[in-house]
């Protein structure tokens, strides 16, 4: 049993952020709770690839309780929070409250469709497993469609994907898609003709990936243009009814695949918490990670809304991690009667890779494209994937798909 | 493109039966289409892994058009078949009508809860992917909720889980439900009393695996025994509310899950074909396989009815396979203006697993139990597994789960 007599952590969300916290509180003289209302965590950078039939889920998923099965001091609850009473220090989940000395927001970010109904209606999107598993579906179903399709009109519309938002999301999926049909699907499908297939990648601003420097950006747009798909820059997406897609600029696209990767917000939860907001929902907290008036309370990850030298810190995976990392550190401080420290973003870096041999690789000052930013992002994302056998699998599924141009999980499952 | 003047052979199912005709077919001078309404080959006797977190399901299925890549005189049509014109040589689908010149109807089997609706609607099963993913979400959101649940009487009944139908799919699952708790969750919830846990397997008849020898029946219901499942023979399932499981002799079991696996019946569709049916709705064929006064019809598989000596032909994946080669063979003759042979099973043996290093097997008149039995099973099952791929990962997790036991695919996917 835990000495109940230690201070009880509470991490909400099983994401980068919260696991990072959980591990570094292993071990220490606290007892932590995650709380999530999924029981795995979720390697989120490869979930294109479940999407694209590259991965199966459970090699990018691993179960909270197994990565913590050693670590006696770590709880798991599976159970979605509704509420946080800060006086009273309780939580409230739809499986009852749960009483905190420190509490942990990391419950992470969600869709943005910006108000926009007809998308959040008919657009796939790509944030959780069930995602990824329904774009696979929709689109080997497509597949299925246009092979038996008479009509070439229906036919070509059948075959237009259009992917929304130019960042590391929307470039990935874009280059998987293509790649998944240009190497994999065509000899599934001999009788069908690749040059009906268009994908299309949408982006609002002037470039793709923001946030890297300009050479890489003018190199994935390169990359993905070798790859047949059409990027539009300044292209504004206004309605999707499931059949026409129309831009702001009234240019009307016949497609019945729209995956949305343009927006995201902080996690509906933090709308509930009456904590100062700043843009997409993020909560404000004081350079510690803390919000302000509330020492027990950090918010870490996506949803914390910190600025470094005027700017906000990214909504990424290496912020999360490290804001993870601090929080843990902050609060052992404070468990031995020390005050919090301000945290600070050590950039490592970003990558993106725009499918087989090619990515776009910034660490530190250096800049890398093509084959050798693709093995960064190859050596980096395996180092990522918690547990050995995710990694070996992983590996040979890549390995596979690599050599022999096959991709193993393209399945449709009833949903 | 293929030669329209060859004839149209249209198979309608890619389990066992219909996959084998196919092969057989490919290369020979008729155009085949196989119509599933999934886009994979299900290897289904190691489904029950895929829902005690042993295999993920794509390491069990397998897209019907990556099988048929190089076979130019086969095509697939994804649909559901809903009816058959046989006198105008038509197969009505949800997408279409589809013309025949021979046609195999292997459909498989369904479900059979033998009118009884609590089960119908209470009941978990395993016959499809989607099946086995939600046996899997269940169990381990049973454990979730014990682990928290304070109530003694609630959390006997959470960790109570009833199987009903002492077949293969039963013992094996109520087998490997076993190990998956004893060997894996234990160590996920180590606050958790496993001696808590039930798990109970009905069986209507007086003996387990009816079929197999009474020597190996009687070492399967020791093994059982051993891995701490009670087995009640003679125990007929009359109502289950989700709650409580009701037996025809008034005993109550207080549970929460209930796996039925004590009846099959041939699928729906043959329900609506006006063909002459026997018992569990298997339709009677000629010992050719062919239906009465149609001889370019065939039924193969699990929904066939036909007897040897007196008795009908087990539903088991053996008499499938068999069946398939024999009807594309017949077809072949038939196309070469030769007469249909009739067919004969040659019964290769029986085997079912209990779980790690024992199983039950019968070959021929040899029969193997423990360890040995289990070796056998192994080497069977892998060789079975379509695609090279599909086995070597399969071989890799379950030398993973062998030597650790642990088990990759203990995830609770939002449904």
């Amino acid at each position: 049993m835990k000495p109940n007599t230690l201070p009880h952590v509470v991490v909400v969300g099983a994401g980068f952020a919260g696991m990072k916290t959980a591990q570094k509180l292993a071990g220490k003289p606290v007892r932590v709770t995650v709380v999530d209302r999924r029981n795995y965590h979720l390697f989120q950078p490869l979930l294109y690839q479940v999407a694209t039939a590259g991965l199966s889920p459970d090699e990018i998923a691993y179960p909270v309780r197994a990565i913590f099965q050693d670590k006696k001091n770590i709880d798991f609850l599976l159970a979605e929070v509704t509420g946080v009473d800060f006086d009273a220090r309780i939580i409230q989940t739809e499986r009852g409250l749960l009483a905190y000395d420190y509490l942990i927001l990391a419950a992470g970010a969600a869709v943005n469709f910006f108000g926009n109904l007809s998308l959040a209606k008919n657009a796939l999107v790509l944030k959780d497993v069930p995602d990824a598993i329904r774009l696979r579906n929709h689109v080997l179903r497509m597949f299925e469609l246009a092979a038996h399709e008479k009509d070439p009109v229906e036919r070509q519309s059948l075959l237009t994907f259009v992917v929304a938002g130019g960042g590391p999301t929307g470039v990935e999926s874009a280059g998987a898609l293509s790649e998944l049909i240009r190497l994999v699907l065509r000899k599934d499908y001999p009788n069908l003709d690749i040059s009906n297939v268009r994908i299309l990648l949408l982006e609002a601003s002037s470039c793709l990936l923001s946030g890297f420097p300009a050479d890489l950006q003018a190199a994935a747009l390169k990359s993905l243009s070798a790859k047949h798909i059409t990027v539009k820059l300044l292209a504004r997406l206004a309605h999707f009814d499931g059949r026409q897609a129309r831009l702001e600029s009234g240019e009307v696209i016949n497609c019945q695949t729209l995956l949305w990767s343009a927006g995201v917000q902080a996690a509906e939860i933090y709308q509930h918490l009456s904590l100062e907001q700043a843009r997409q929902g993020r909560v404000k907290v004081l350079p510690t990670l803390q919000v302000a008036g509330r020492e027990n309370v950090f918010i870490t990850g996506d949803a914390s809304y910190l600025e470094e030298n005027g700017q906000p810190l990214p909504m990424m995976g290496t912020v999360a991690f490290q804001q993870g990392e601090a929080a843990a550190g902050n609060i052992l401080r404070l468990v031995a009667g020390k005050t919090a420290l301000p945290f600070k973003y050590a950039d490592p870096g970003s990558l993106a890779t725009i499918g087989r041999n090619d990515a776009v690789a910034r660490i530190g000052n250096w800049r890398f494209s093509g084959f050798i930013a693709w093995v960064i992002w190859l050596v980096v994302h395996l180092i990522g994937l918690i547990g050995f056998r995710n990694r070996l699998i992983v590996l040979i599924n890549w390995a596979w798909d690599y050599f022999f141009y096959d991709r193993a999980v393209r399945l449709i499952t009833r949903e």
